[in-house]
Formats: structure tokens, C-alpha cells, sequence
């Protein structure tokens, strides 16, 4: 296998390493920054870099610096279960948003994470970090619970078991109780979570279900604390919630399984 | 540079191979068809495909066959111009939509192509191809005649003097015909194209410009040929092109340019 200089490392992998070096904190990079992220020296960084901009996977602003390429967005978009949810469910989003004038999220697992696929919120709207493409902790937000207490038993133990990072004083991280309230919502199918991943940020989120039965998404509403009462927002929440599941062929009666 | 015994295909090189293989005719791939399409021997393809699952940048689905993976759609929506100009883009769109009950895309340039950034129609509509990531021809789309004629002049030189494929009977293929069209586009600042593309879509498409007044995106209604007068869906199209151009912070009398 052609191996560059330092072992373990591959030109593919840090090819890879380059790509994965952009974040929603950091879309847009320079080349000693890339460099830095990566490890690469500089002159290995700057001839991937060029590679990958050639093939349209990285684009070189006029600043000399670089951000993702549309190749690579187009690319994105034929990944399973992104662009085809996103259409399916952003009527029952829109009448969810309209319903509740409240941020409306959907997202699904990704390694160990929850991934934001779409939200719908007020342009004025505050206090919500999320981003299409974003990320959430699992054990702390409302869709992280729903999606991890209908995850593989795997992924469960290895969230469960890992280190549970505390993000406000009433972030639950003692595994019992986590273990706890993620039987419930696998009972119940959903999650209620108050002020867990931010101090003034409540959450209501439900399962979306596919036509075996799979947990495949989970919708949320986010709303600043007291500004909306959970009992209220819930029901809503659940119809939308089975509504998109309905559209993607699940039927009442089919049993829901862990994915 | 790390070569591999193909002169002139450096690892790096293969590898993005690989992963652009995967397109919207062809989202799911056997590593026969990867090994296939990239010309690279099955024990390389293998390797780097596994190398591409382990980074999530593919997943391989239980039936072995291969799609792109979650983490590649993430870092697409890094991309300038994606993500938040579809959701600037979406209230002008919908309310488009309602107000035609027509397709309705936006789209923008990639290559020598255009590239479908959003689209709206009715879940039972029929006869158009398009969808969000992928390709229209430049010179005989409604979207794509929008965006090249204010290309810069090395782009709008290379599609003109290069093949101009021709799609129905009623393509515009001769380069003298298409110059003096689209010289009306960059005056007018939209486009009517009848037939060209395919035999039975008709496409109405204006320009959208950002603050300095360059042009970003291309906004167009697609409707069957026959079921909508163009002098009557133009309007529309053309006060929504300008309303996300001023979301965009255009303003009248800011000069346009060709990007």
C-alpha cells in the first residue's frame, strides 16, 4: 500500500483528513490552517489541497482560501434517507412550525451523534445553535433520545458506557437514570428534555418510523423554557411525528424496532 | 509524489474516483460496478472503498453493495451557497408554487452545468427529470440559459464554442442563434425556453443577484408545454427572482455583473 513517510497514514486517509478538517465552526480554511488540522506538512497538504480542488471537491475562493466544493454537495445529496426525508417531511414541518410557531428540527443518528437533517425556525429566532448538518449530543437533547433509545443495542451500550458530557447543570449523566428515562421513550416514543443541552432551551421530540417499523428519524420541537408548556406542544408533536411516518408507508400495528 | 503503477493516477486521484462514481442514475454501487466504472483493478477498488467506509465518507448496506454515507452529505452542506440559499429561497419559492401550481427550481453553476439547488412540485407531477444535485445542460434549460449568459466570458466561451448537444428537434445548436439569446437574456434578465430540453416542458427562468449584484443562482417555473401562457407565469417569476435577490441584498439600481 503506498504510504507516505509517517506510518499508519495512507494518501487516502489523509486526503480524507483534509475534507473532514472543514465544520460548521470552521466552513472555510486556509492552507496553513489545514495544514495545522490535519498534521500534514505543509507542502503534502498543499498538493492534496490542490488535488482535491481540481476535482472539484474543494473550491479556492479568491482570498486564497478554501471551502467545500458543490461537487461535493452534490455528491452529498445522493446519500440514503437525506434529500428524500427532507421532501417528505417538510409539509408536516411547515404545519408543525405554522401550528406552534416554534423551531421544528428532524434529525438522525450518525455515528454517535444526532445529525441535524432540517429545521424549520423564524429568521429572528434565537438561542438555537442547531444548522442543517449540524450535530447534537445523543444522551442530551430531545431527538438524541428518542434516536438513541430506538438505537442498536451496540451504539446504546456504547454511548451509555462512554463518557456522558455534562452541558448545563441539569444534564443527566448518571447512566441509571439516563437508562431510565431513554425505557420510557422507547415505551412512549418520545422524549420530553428541559434545559439539558441549554440552560433556556426545552425540547419535544417523537420517533418517525419507516414501513418495517425502523426508527429512522426523529422530529422536535425546540422552544425557549416557559415559553411553551410540553403537555401543550405534545400532541402535535406525536401527529406530525406519525403523520411522516405514515408517509413513509408505516402503518399503525407494525411493531417499532430498534434500528 | 506517492504514485501507484498506473502512471499518472496518483492515489489521492483514485480515490475521489471512487467516490465520484456514485451519481444520481446510479446512487448504489457493487464493488464490481465501483471497480468497473473507475477502470481501477478489484483488490485497489476494494482497498480504498473500505478505506472510504471506515472514514463514513461511504456506508455499505447490507447487501453489500456500497452508497454514499451520511458524513459526506454533512460536509456537502458546508458548501457556500447551498444550505442557506435554499432556505432563503424557499418562502419565494413555495409561494411560486402556490401561486402557479407549477415546478418551480433553482439552480446553479457547477462546471459547465447547471446544478438543481431546490425544486418544488406536487408529489404526482410528471415529466420533469430534475431533481435536488442534479445537472442541467446550460445552453437549452431555462435555469441554465439564465446563468450562462452572465457567465464569466471564459465559461460562456467554452459551452459556446464547444459541442451543443442537441436535445429535441427545437435545440438551439448553432453558436450564432444561441449569442444573439442569450445577449437578450443578460439584458432582459430572464429567459423563455420552449421545447428544448424536452419536447413537452416549456421553462420560464430569471436571474437571482446578491449584494454586489452578481448573478448567484437562476430562479424558473417548468410546466407542460401548453398548459401555461409564458407572458403570464413571467411576471411572477420575475418579482420572486427579485424579492430573494433583495433577501440577498440586492438592491435596485446596484449594478449587474457577470460573475
Amino acid at each position: 500500500m503506498p504510504r507516505t513517510s509517517e506510518p499508519g497514514r495512507t494518501v487516502g486517509s489523509r486526503l480524507l483528513e483534509l475534507l473532514f478538517a472543514f465544520t460548521p465552526d470552521a466552513p472555510v480554511l486556509s492552507l496553513a490552517e489545514l495544514s495545522r488540522r490535519t498534521g500534514l506538512p505543509h507542502p503534502t497538504a498543499r498538493r492534496l489541497v490542490l488535488e482535491l480542488v481540481s476535482t472539484g471537491a474543494l473550491d479556492r475562493r479568491p482570498d486564497g482560501r478554501f471551502v467545500v466544493g458543490l461537487r461535493l454537495w452534490q455528491l452529498g445529496t445522493l446519500a440514503p434517507l437525506t434529500e428524500s426525508l427532507r421532501t417528505m417531511a417538510r409539509p408536516f414541518m411547515e404545519d408543525l412550525y405554522t401550528a406552534l410557531n416554534q423551531h421544528v428540527q428532524l434529525a438522525i443518528v450518525e455515528g454517535r451523534e444526532a445529525v441535524i437533517l432540517e429545521r424549520m425556525s423564524a429568521p429572528q429566532a434565537v438561542g438555537l445553535v442547531s444548522q442543517v448538518g449540524g450535530r447534537l449530543p445523543l444522551h442530551c437533547s430531545g431527538v438524541g433520545q428518542v434516536l438513541l433509545s430506538h438505537a442498536s443495542g451496540s451504539l446504546f451500550d456504547e454511548v451509555l458506557e462512554g463518557p456522558l458530557p455534562k452541558h448545563t447543570t441539569r444534564t443527566v449523566t448518571d447512566p441509571r437514570s439516563l437508562r431510565r428515562a431513554l425505557a420510557a421513550c422507547r415505551k412512549s416514543g418520545y422524549a420530553i428534555v428541559r434545559g439539558e443541552l441549554t440552560d433556556d432551551a426545552d425540547s419535544v421530540a417523537t420517533r418517525v418510523m419507516d414501513k418495517e417499523g425502523r426508527v429512522v428519524a426523529a422530529l422536535s420541537v425546540v422552544f425557549r423554557a416557559g415559553s411553551a408548556r410540553p403537555s401543550v406542544v405534545l400532541p402535535s408533536v406525536i401527529t406530525s411525528g406519525l403523520g411522516l411516518s405514515r408517509r413513509l408507508g408505516w402503518r399503525p400495528g407494525v411493531p417499532i424496532r430498534t434500528s
